[in-house]
């Protein structure tokens, strides 16, 4: 996070002195905004930097324990430079007084030198420490940090957007976007969609890899051999829609990372409007809150219930699964909280739909879907017009409805909230909806996935595929294969949220039963391609890590080789066993021999 | 497990010998069930007791791999005997030839000493290992065994419901029941339901106090103090619901104690026919499998959402919450597996339908519900008769009529798949229907809790509590504090399941959407209560182990205390920086002299 910041936070002169300083890894660099009494509400932080006009410095400081930086990655022991964000204090122009008062401009990003480049030790007013045992990321020296009246030079402000002059007054920077901060976060975010898709399919990997090589359970005839748990209905219904949900979102990956290579490009060449750049930050930032907040979600859930899939073993941390699990649930998380992080898509997706019901202008991509939800008249049902139940248009449709409907009944829950005489605020009115707010993201955000999934088999069925899915030979029997993933992941959600569809009288009680057969039905066709899909994701035994997952399939010999390798099985019996277990016989034999 | 197995597994002579060898420690003993290659199927589990006539002893043996006994608790290094499953081979009488033939009499229960009871050396033929590290329970040496050849003597079979005689002829114990032996494994399922609620309690006791003192994000006026995120209708919902679901097990955990005393007592002390007592242990058996499933399950997603609740603290293993999550998440997977157990009810229940459908016998009080919920036509349903939706009779019925229905249909499914040309055999079409006996195990399950929990309500309201809760002075306004905690429990299961009450024309789509409007209003009911009822729990802060779910609410204080006992912080700059970091600035001070 250190490096991005300061190519999107710092100004070309800044860069110059400090990209090369990063990289050759003399400046140890950690991202430090996160305090111990605030996480999410970044406007509450209360780290100060207090402008000195005597000396031209800032004055760092965290003035109580909630101040304390707490959580940066490597703040702990490795750190020597920290980008802090901080609270601006500037002298007001009027106070001569003293002591002088200040105006708080907000947030801004300071580089803050913690210790001496050379000899590693904290420097003067700075205290870190490690914050201790994690469920993961041992290795990771996660740290909090206290900042006693440390001074940095004025140039130390990040001055990409704003500046302070000599006389602490601060401007921004002519041509600059307001939000145009926000791109690294954005790329974090797009980056941990991608992430998703690549760690649930590992998850996959091991737990279906394994359920095709453990035989649990006897066929009709009771003897014999027994069957592969892969074939169970149930373990087929657990593994199979994650394995679908890990190719989905790799296609949903794959255009975040387009939409946000547009969105750099228009900021950073400077070729767009305010406006318009506005409007496409505007949209990158409402789709990538949304997808991170259902995807990592998804990915984490299902995660953990493939390492139940795998019974007993998947508890061993030589299964691999505990470790990815525990390193995944960061996710839901870190660059901004899951459940916060729907209140972002769905405070956008409610300004476009008012602009829009109110005659603005054209709506974006993400919202395009709107016109043709809204316009009922026109939607030809799933499963109608004879086209049976795999309809990609229908089944996109489908759901694009249930988003908008549900959006349409929270605009005007919230309309009917603030308006009349027990009305509420506008900012109780949303607290009040929150719940409500938690559902229509998950429902916009699930309509993107298979809309960008859906894209991304067109792209392959039109054989101008860009993502290397193509290169293993995009023949119309692999197409196939993953058409019938789409329909899975599709069907199985639809089924599982089958209650919002039939409240809004967009599926009829028989449809729903239908698409449950149909569950059932994808899931016996894509059970013999389950293993050869997830050999597709290319993971080594190296990557995977696994005794389960392994490639030949010989899980028996690797957990006994792990077995093998316990220190604790180097020595037997233990040492200190008699210190333990012995004395019951000692105090026995004495009393025995006290007896005689 | 192994000295509650001598207690139901041994003969009273046996019993005379072991019992109190267990009971001071010098017999440390473990339950050896599952193989490497095994678990759920016991009816394949590989080890072998071979009977010798020659020297009347068994002759116990791991043959493969697969049949190494693992993940037996305290096998690996702590153990000195182990109560071993493994298959009774008898020599066949016909067979005098060499070399003999055995009969395999199936699964069967030995005594089977490891080392020496003074030296703790393991015995000849005795291999054990610890199988290395698990999620949780670092300090648990869960262990492996192979048995070559180990030889024991014939009185070590466990003897209370069969006996061998020395000329290796098998019979049965009069008067013994065949299914008494499932006692021990009801017994346990019984505990880990009122474990599930004790747990969960725990967890939502951190998170809910964390949430009351947590504040994070500014109320209307932007400025001045934040809101307490409890006070965030989004974290009320993810956190209250499982509050009301921990006090819902809670009435459950008792009424199956309840449950399986009566059936213990029916079974030990003789006092019924067999039928009967078979009739009792197949319902405790049925009823214990479901709830075991539905109640962990529930309590383990809800450990791990009360961890998320606590937004990037909860990550740190003080927070107490990955420990308490690690921990539990076992209890999904041992003493039969969640989704294997769902098979076992619904078996269960499918039996008792058609008995009773085909004119049997009358249900019992598991089943009893079939009896009004087949019969739509008496059906007052909820929110009729003008009593509002907080109706108890009401919410059950609905409960109720939804597991008959789902049920029902999944007979019929049954029916029609193994009828007809294109037929399937009884296992064919069981494994084709695991999806649907998942959610009908649920479906009932779920009606169970909420009759357990209306039945204690009403136990409470009635003045003759035996649980304990009336003791805190079960008034009026309490019983209503968890009247609200039941509505609650059943209206947001009722909405978030809502497709199966609609699809099944159990509600209408105006009914759903007022039951989400009550799921909101009951959030904000329990609000004022939730802390309070947390401290009903009663735990103290030794036993949560959690610096965000302290009694006193001083979290910051908790976290920085507990980075400061962290190692890593009592040296600074650490061991071996210089070897690590201070590379990168030697090269280049080299190569800086060198250009001189
Ligand atoms: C492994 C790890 C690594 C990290 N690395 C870094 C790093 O390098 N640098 C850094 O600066 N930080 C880092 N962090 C911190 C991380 O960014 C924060 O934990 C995250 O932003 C969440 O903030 P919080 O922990 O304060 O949660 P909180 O905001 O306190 O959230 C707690 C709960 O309250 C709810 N909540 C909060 N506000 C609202 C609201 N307005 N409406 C509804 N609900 C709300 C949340 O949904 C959540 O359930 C790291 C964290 C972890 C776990
Ligand atoms: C912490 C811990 C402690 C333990 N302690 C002990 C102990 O002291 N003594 C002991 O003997 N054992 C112990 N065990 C083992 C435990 O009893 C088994 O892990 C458990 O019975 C599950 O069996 P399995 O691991 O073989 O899973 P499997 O049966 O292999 O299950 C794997 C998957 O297949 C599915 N599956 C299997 N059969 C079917 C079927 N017929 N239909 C549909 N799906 C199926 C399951 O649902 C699961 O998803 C312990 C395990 C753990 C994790």
């Amino acid at each position: 996070m250190f490096l991005p910041c300061l190519l999107s936070l710092c100004s070309e002169e800044q860069q110059a002195y400090w990209v090369p300083a990063a990289r050759s890894k003399k400046v140890l660099g950690c991202y430090a905004q996160t305090e111990l009494g605030h996480g999410s509400n970044i406007q509450a932080l209360q780290t100060t930097a207090t402008f000195d006009p005597a000396t031209d410095e800032f004055i760092m400081d965290t003035p109580t324990t909630q101040a304390y930086k707490w959580w940066p990655g490597t703040l702990g022991r490795t750190a020597n430079t920290a980008m802090v964000i901080a609270r601006l204090l500037l002298p007001q122009e009027s106070s001569s007084s003293s002591p002088p008062s200040y105006k708080d401009m907000g947030i801004h990003n300071f580089i803050v030198p913690l210790r001496d480049l050379h000899t590693h030790a904290l420097l003067p007013g700075v205290v870190t420490r490690d914050i201790g045992p994690k469920i993961a990321f041992a290795g990771m020296d996660n740290g909090c940090l206290e900042l006693h009246a440390v001074r940095i030079p004025r140039a130390n402000l990040a001055q990409r957007f704003v500046r302070v002059t000599r006389q602490g007054v601060w401007s921004r920077v002519e041509g600059t976007h307001s939000k145009a901060a926000y791109v690294t976060m954005m790329q974090v975010r797009a980056i941990i969609v991608v992430h998703s898709a690549r760690e649930l399919s590992k998850a996959c990997t091991i737990a279906i890899r394994y359920s095709a090589v453990r035989r649990q359970g006897f066929d009709d005839s009771k003897t014999g051999s027994e069957l592969q748990i892969l074939d169970y209905a149930s373990q087929q219904y657990r593994l199979l829609p994650l394995l679908a949900a890990s190719v989905g979102f790799f296609f949903c990956g794959r255009a975040v990372l387009t939409l946000l290579a547009e969105t750099e490009d228009a900021l950073l060449k400077g070729r767009k409007g305010q406006a318009e750049v506005g409007a496409l930050m505007g949209r990158a930032h409402a789709a990538l809150a949304g997808l991170k907040s259902l995807c990592t979600t998804i990915a984490a859930d299902g995660i953990e219930e493939c390492r139940k899939c795998c019974g007993g073993h998947g508890y061993l941390a030589c299964s691999g699964l505990p470790e990815l699990s525990g390193n995944f649930l960061q996710q839901c998380t870190v660059e901004g909280d899951n459940v916060l992080l729907t209140q972002q898509t769905v405070g956008y997706l409610l300004k476009s739909y008012i602009k829009w019901r109110t005659g603005g202008p054209v709506l974006d991509e993400e919202c395009q879907y709107f016109v043709t939800a809204a316009d009922g008249a026109h939607a030809e049902g799933l499963g109608e017009g004879g086209k049976g139940l795999r309809d990609e248009p229908a089944v996109l449709s489908l759901f694009s409805r249930r988003a908008f409907a549900t959006l349409e009944r929270l605009a005007l829950r919230l309309q009917s909230l603030t308006e009349g005489e027990a009305s509420l605020s506008q900012a109780g009115a949303w607290r009040r909806v929150l719940v409500d707010v938690m559902f229509v993201s998950r429902s916009h955000a699930l309509y993107t996935v298979l809309r960008h999934f859906a894209a991304g088999l067109q792209s392959l069925r039109d054989g101008n595929d860009v993502s290397g899915v193509g290169k293993a030979g995009a023949d119309a029997a692999f197409i196939q294969v993953l058409e019938r993933l789409f329909f899975l992941f599709a069907f199985y959600h639809l089924s599982k949220e089958a209650g919002d569809f039939l409240e809004l009288g967009l599926l009829s009680p028989e449809m729903v039963a239908r698409v449950r057969g149909e569950v059932e039905i994808l899931l016996g066709e894509v059970r013999p391609d389950a293993v050869a899909l997830c050999d597709g994701w290319d993971w080594d035994d190296f990557e995977l890590k696994s005794a389960l997952g392994r490639w030949d399939g010989r899980y028996a010999e690797a957990l006994l080789a792990s077995a093998k390798r316990e220190p604790l099985n180097h020595q037997d019996p233990v040492d200190g066993w008699d210190r333990t277990w012995q004395p019951q016989w000692k105090v026995e034999e004495q009393m025995e021999r006290a007896r005689l």
